[in-house]
C-alpha cells in the first residue's frame, strides 16, 4: 500500500480499531462536538482525509468525503427493485443521508424515520449539513424519536420500503435488539404485499464477515421468501460493506440498462456512486461471501444475539 | 465499523501509512526479520491478525491470511483467458506466491522469472513457507535475479502471459521505470502472438485510485489494442486494489461458468479465493472506477513518472 | 516503568513528539477548543491525566494537575531572593498562573505582563479558571497585548523582578527573539538596582538538556555577573525541566529555614509544591547539568539563535 | 516540551503505557529479540533514541543511553555509606549493570546474584555487552538462577550491602513476593552488623508517587531502624525514580566532599552520572514526596501486597 512517508506524528488523531491488534489513526484537525447522550457517546471531527465525520461510541458511522457510497447503496437498490415506492420507513439514519436519498425518489410519499437519540439527530442537522442538505425540512417527513421496535410494534402503519440504517449489534449498545428473529417478524409484519426490508449489514472483508453478517443474512434469510446479499467498499469503513435485502415477493433481477432507466425515470437530481454498473458490481459476490453464507448456522434471537465484538 | 474495546496498547505495533493523515497500527508479537537489502527497507513480522506479513520499505506487500487473494487474483484471469499459456514471465513476485499459482496451471512448461533483490527472495524462502509452499523448488522455474527491464531488453525469450507483481512506483524505489510506456513496450515486443500482459496496478479505492491506477491503466491502453481494468478487496491492503490486463488480441469475455470449467480442466489443485463467480465480481467495476479512467489524461514516461506519493 | 495492561485504544489521542523517535499519547475525552490565533495554533484539551491543557504549536504549555509545579518554581526563587520585590514583569504567561503566584506576594504593587497572543490570553481565561483562579481581575495587574521586546525597548518603567514565561524557541515560532543576547541586554536595561530576572529555560533531561537549555544558560551568564540554573521535575513536560535566574547583584544562598521563613513572612497562601526543602532540591544539580552547562560555548544572537528541534 | 514536526510515522514501534490514559510510543530499528521465557515476556529492541532497550512484560527495563543513571545510583549510595563493604547481594539485575557498578569498588570480594529467569540473564550476556561489560566474567561473582526469597531462607551466608534490582511488583508478575514485610525481614537476617539494604522502589512523579513507592518505603521503615529515600530521574523512565536505603546502624550523611574522596578511594574507574553533587541532589527532595511518604499508611505483607497498576 502507498506509504507517506513524512507524515508528522504531532497533532490530534482518533484511533478505532477494526480488528482485534488492528486500529486506524485519523490525524484530525478539528473536533466539533464530543459528548454523551444518555444512549451514546457521539463526536463530530474534521480532517483532511474525510472532512466531517460521525462517531457513535467511537466508531465512524459516516464522513462527509465517502457517506453518498454507503447511502447510496443501502437505499436505491431496494427503492428501485419496487415498482412504486410510495411509503418509506428508515430506522436509525440520525445523520440525514439515508432520508435525503429516499426523498430524490419521486415516488414517495410518506417517509417515518424513527431514530432513539433525538439529540444525535440535532447535532448531525447542525454539524452535517453536507449529509442531509436540508431533507428534514421536507413535508413528505415524519419524524420519531423513540425505539424503532417499540414504535414497529404498536404502529399500523404499513410501509412499501423498510430501510434499516443502525448501529452496529454491540453488546450494550443501543441497537443489538434490531438485529434479531423477533424483530424481522415485527417489521415484516409492517411490509405492505410486495414490499422490501434492506438493512445495513456490517463488514464482509475476508477476516471480518462473520463479525455479524453472515448472522445476519442468515437470520432474514430464515424469515423472509426472498433474502439477496450485496457490498460495496467504503474506505472510511477500511472494508467491504455488507447488506442484506429481503421480501416475501419475488425480487426481480435487473440489468445495468434496466437500472439506469429506472433511475432516470424516477429520481429528481443524478446519483454520484449508484447506478446499473454500480448495482451489478454490488451484487456479483467473491467466493468467501457465498461460502461464508452458504455455511452459516447462527440465527440473532433476541436470548442469543451474536454481537460484533 | 466494529470496535474493540479493550485492546491492549502496550507492545510492538508496525505503523504504515495509508493516506496523508491516515495510518494503520498493526500489534506484531513477532519481528522475524529486520534489515536492508542494498535495494530496500525489509521487514518480516508476525501478527494475530495476518500471520506473518513481509513489508518493503515499510509497506505491507502481502501476508499469510489474505495473501491468497492478491496472488490468485492476479495470476488466474491472465492464465484463463489465454487459450494455453506454456511460457510465463513473472517481473517481480519475491514471496513466491505468484510462482505458486501460476505453476498450478498444467499447460506451464516454463517460468523465467526475474526479481532484483536476491536476499528478498531467500528471505521469503526462508520465513514465508506458506506464500510459497516449495514452488522455488519446481524445475520449470528460471530464477533470475536482475532488473526485469534489463533482462526484457536483452533476452531474446517469447511468452505466453507476463504476469507483473512489482513494488508500488515510488520516488526513489526500486520499481518506478517498471510502469513506464517504455517499459510496457519493451515487454510487449516480448509476448508470443496472443500473449497477454497482467500487473498489479495500486488501490483503487474512492479515495487512492488516482494515486497511480488511472495512470498504469491509461500508460497501458495506449499501447496494447486490448485493456481490461478489475480489482478485488485484500484486506490487509485496507482497500481495493486495481490490476491491468492487456493484450493485442482480442480478450475473451468468459462467463462464469466457462471461468469454473477451464479451472477444473486446467488446474491441479482448487483454488481458495478465486472461481466463475469471483471472477465476474472482479470485472464488474462501481462507477468511480469506470469514471476515474475515463478521465485520466495521464501517461507514465521514464522522465515523467507519476509517483504513487 | 508500570505498565497498564488493558488501556482502550479507542478514542481521542493527543500525540507529541519529546525526541525524535519518541512521542506521548495521551488520551483526551475533549477537546474544548481547537484553532489558530494568527499566531500560534492552540489547544485546550480535558484528559483524565491532567484535567486540562492548553497547547501551543501542538507543544503542551501546562495542565491543570501539574501546573503548580511549573508556576511555582519559576515564580518563588527570584521573588524570595529579592528583598523587596515591588514591581514585576511578566512575559508571557498567558495561562495566568504566573500572574497568580507573583500575586501572592504581598510587598507587590504593580506587575506588567505582556502578551503578543491576546486571544490565548482570552482562550485561557475563558477555558482555564484553575490556572488565574481571578488574577487577572487583580488591580495591580496591567495587561498589554504586545510583543514584550518592542514593550521593552520602548518603555521607560523598572522592574524589581522580571519574570520570561515564553514558549519554547522555535524556528518560525513567536518567541525565538525573546531569548537572544540582545534581547537580554534590553531586559536587563529595564531592571532596577538589585533586580532579577528569571527565564523559563526549556528541558534538561540527560537527553535534552543541549536542546536549548545550556545556552539559554550561557547567553544570560555572559550578560549578567551572577547566574544559577536549576530544574524541577514536571509530570507533563515529560522530563526534568530548567529555569536561569540571573543578577548584577549578588545572589544570596538561602539556607532551607531561611526559604520558609521568608515564605511565612510574605505571602498570603501556602503553596503547593514550593518549600525551603523543595527549594534545595530544585538547587541541587546532577553531574550531567552541571557538566553540560560548562562545556556549553554557544551564545543566542538574533542572527544565530539555537532553535529547539 | 519540543516539538519535531516531521516525525515519521510509518515504521515500527514500541507503546508503553506510563499512567491509565498516557502512552509513550517509541520508534525502533531493530528487534533483537523477542519471546517468552516461562517467566516473563522478554524484548530487546534498537532504536535512534535509547540504543538497546531491554523490556520485561512490555515494560523497558534499561536502556544503553542512559542506564548508568539508573545502575550508578541504585548502587553507590549504599556502596559509600558502608564503611568497607566486602560481601554484596544482588537480587536480579539481570542486565548485568548493577553487578558492573558493585564490583568496581576495591573492597569487595564476593558478589552473590540471584535471578530467577537463568534465559534473561543470557540474553542480556548476548545483546546488551555495553550493560554488563564482561562483569559476568568476573571470579568474584556467584550468580545463582533461583527465587530470590528462597536462596535468603536457606542460605546462611551474611553480606555487607544488599542491593534489590528486580522487576515492579506487578500482580501476576514474578517480583512482588520481594516488596513484602515477609521479604524484607528475611533479607534484614542475612546482613551483617552495620550492613546496608538498597531496592529500587517504583516511580516517584507528582502522579505515580503512589503507585508503590510510598508502600515500598513505609514498609521498609517499620522493619529497620533506620531509613532514607532518594531519587533520580532517568529518561527511559518518563519520570522520576525512587530508591530506599535502610540499615539497622545509623546511617552517615556524607558531604559532597566526602562522597568525591570516597570515590575516588575506592573505585577503580571514573563514574559517569554519580558524585558528590549528584548525590546531594539525590537525597534532597521535593515537598510532595516528603508529603507523600509522611501520609502513607499502607504495608506490603504477602497477603496484601499494593500493586502497581
Amino acid at each position: 500500500m502507498a506509504n507517506y512517508p513524512m507524515e508528522d506524528i504531532t497533532g490530534k488523531w482518533v484511533i478505532e480499531t477494526v480488528l482485534p491488534d488492528l486500529a486506524i489513526m485519523l490525524k484530525v484537525d478539528e473536533v466539533l462536538y464530543s459528548g454523551h447522550t444518555g444512549f451514546q457517546r457521539v463526536e463530530v471531527v474534521h480532517s483532511d482525509v474525510y472532512g466531517r465525520s460521525l462517531l457513535l461510541d467511537g466508531k465512524t458511522q459516516s464522513t462527509e468525503r465517502d457517506e453518498h457510497i454507503y447511502h447510496e447503496s443501502l437505499v436505491h437498490p431496494a427503492m428501485l427493485m419496487h415498482p412504486e415506492p410510495r411509503s418509506v420507513f428508515i430506522g436509525g439514519g440520525g445523520e440525514g443521508g439515508t432520508l435525503r436519498e429516499t426523498l430524490v425518489h419521486r415516488t414517495v410519499e410518506q417517509v417515518v424515520m424513527v431514530d432513539l437519540d433525538q439529540q444525535v439527530v440535532e447535532l448531525c442537522r447542525q454539524h452535517l449539513p453536507h449529509h442531509h442538505q436540508g431533507a428534514f425540512d421536507d413535508p413528505r417527513l415524519e419524524l420519531i424519536h423513540d425505539d424503532a421496535r417499540k414504535y414497529l410494534e404498536t404502529t399500523d402503519q404499513q410501509f412499501d420500503v423498510m430501510v434499516m440504517d443502525l448501529v452496529d449489534p454491540l453488546e450494550g449498545g443501543p441497537a443489538y435488539l434490531l438485529y434479531t428473529e423477533e424483530y424481522y417478524k415485527i417489521a415484516r409484519a409492517r411490509l405492505n404485499p410486495g414490499g422490501i426490508l434492506v438493512t445495513q449489514s456490517g463488514p464482509v472483508g475476508f477476516l471480518s464477515l462473520h463479525e455479524c453478517f453472515t448472522t445476519i443474512y442468515n437470520t432474514l434469510d430464515g424469515i423472509f421468501v426472498h433474502s439477496v446479499p450485496y457490498q460495496v467498499h467504503v474506505p472510511s469503513f477500511i472494508t467491504l460493506w455488507g447488506f442484506t435485502l429481503v421480501s416475501d415477493a419475488p425480487l426481480p433481477v435487473l440489468s445495468e440498462e434496466e437500472i439506469d432507466e429506472r433511475l432516470a425515470a424516477r429520481i429528481d437530481r443524478s446519483t454520484r456512486h449508484y447506478d446499473g454498473g454500480t448495482h451489478i458490481a454490488m451484487f456479483a459476490l467473491p467466493r468467501y461471501i457465498r461460502e461464508g453464507i452458504a455455511g452459516e448456522t447462527r440465527v440473532n434471537r433476541d436470548d442469543s444475539p451474536v454481537y460484533m465484538v
